[in-house]
């Protein structure tokens, strides 16, 4: 449980967190499982505060979902009550309707925890998945330029 | 499901709390547990940024446990994804080890939901209530003066 | 913090919750929130093994909703980590639109939280109450009789 | 999204867990962390029931922790509330120190979920990872050679 440097790419999108006494276990640390929904908040206010689309719209109004097909995390350091980290969401790919982002959590430069999610963007109504809107793989794709390290 | 108009004292500690994916049921709704913890977090923020009273110190350094004793709550306006709702807290009264608390849910000056909590403060080592610290019930009693609506 | 004695009518719907890992808090006992949680799966449980009628049908096929309007619980004894309790669900009352429970958590004859609950029955389409379907309180009002203690 | 067949092998631990309300979410499916809810329940059980070893006890009387270095999840089928799926535990490698177990979710045969998960065993008071006892390891080894599909 070593925790590498991380800096965030110039432009990334990064929210803090409190750890809570909610989050926390008889271990006094972090229970997993709410790491998943933090990581789920800040994929929602990335999409309305950084990519200008309303999440919520996208799905009580226009009734797609982006159910989560895989993810996988390395926890690395433990965080417990009172800490604050960083979250910061960068895209590894952006496919014909799915899209796989990368979470690092972050604390003090040092690596918390470092996940990989695949959503795939489905209709509602036919559950089946659905292509990649353009003005959305549009905007994907521009924050992927943005925060792009090469 | 009706809710009264609700205009906060001068002086009371409100945070905005997100509602969330994660927060919604089935028919599209908070599911009414995800609200404890909402009032959790604002009890805890209380604390920290209005009392000045570190509560993770208080509990993993000091070894107090504040447990909830009584809660009771009406729900009078559902709030949905997207949604954005405040939260104020209010003292009812200061006991001995006891502190009963009001917090109440608002949007756009109207209720959504209000909550009356008793917490009793404890010992984690003797397991057994304690008489709140003197620095405390005076803090306690400040917000109190401070946000009384008489 | 002390618990009376509880012994359930004869006949009341009772179930064993084991309390695990994922329900304690840094203090090493069940946080609040989660008995929430275990209470709804109580009442879920009660309409489909005890009622005979289909929870999960009548949210996502009928179309209704059960809104918690009021909640209230007195939290008398702790639970820790790797105990087993007993909740055991009584009517209170059977209102045109709503439903008064008593919910009792107890282990060896000891209680250790009792909560009411007001819920109201509602259209997820018109998003109003409804009054209930005969054959829900038909049902409701023979549990009542059923575990009645008069 | 396909679920691949999956028939456990003999003398593997499987429990089946109900959907509730409160694991779906407004697109009425599972909301993906409480899975992980589930699986760590599962593990639980597991110790407890088949390994007759008391969980509860290794982390509050023995003072160790079994936090997750490593998790990865495929989610094959969503899940809906009312429905039963059988949750089969199986060992991938037992180290030093740590354990390697794959968790598949399946109904009917098919698979739901299938997780990979590695904990460490550590001692919360020197928060450091320990290797595991000798009648732990035993014990999962000996488990890993009855459900062997080899």
């Amino acid at each position: 449980m070593n925790g590498n440097r991380f800096i965030p790419p110039h432009g990334a999108f990064t929210r803090t967190v409190h750890i809570r006494f909610s989050h926390c276990d008889p271990a006094g640390i972090v229970y997993f499982p709410h790491y998943f929904n933090m990581i789920n908040g800040l994929i929602e206010d990335w999409y309305t505060e950084e990519l200008m689309v309303n999440y919520a719209d996208l799905i009580l109004h226009d009734q797609y979902g982006f159910p989560f097909v895989h993810v996988e995390t390395d926890f690395k350091i433990p965080s417990r009550m009172g800490e604050k980290i960083d979250l910061t969401l960068l895209i590894e790919n952006v496919g014909r309707s799915s899209l796989k982002l990368i979470i690092i959590g972050h604390h003090d430069g040092i690596e918390r925890l470092r996940a990989r999610t695949v959503t795939a963007m489905m209709s509602l109504e036919s559950r089946r998945s659905v292509e990649l809107p353009a003005a959305l793989r549009q905007a994907f794709e521009a924050y992927a330029v943005k925060t792009s390290t090469d």
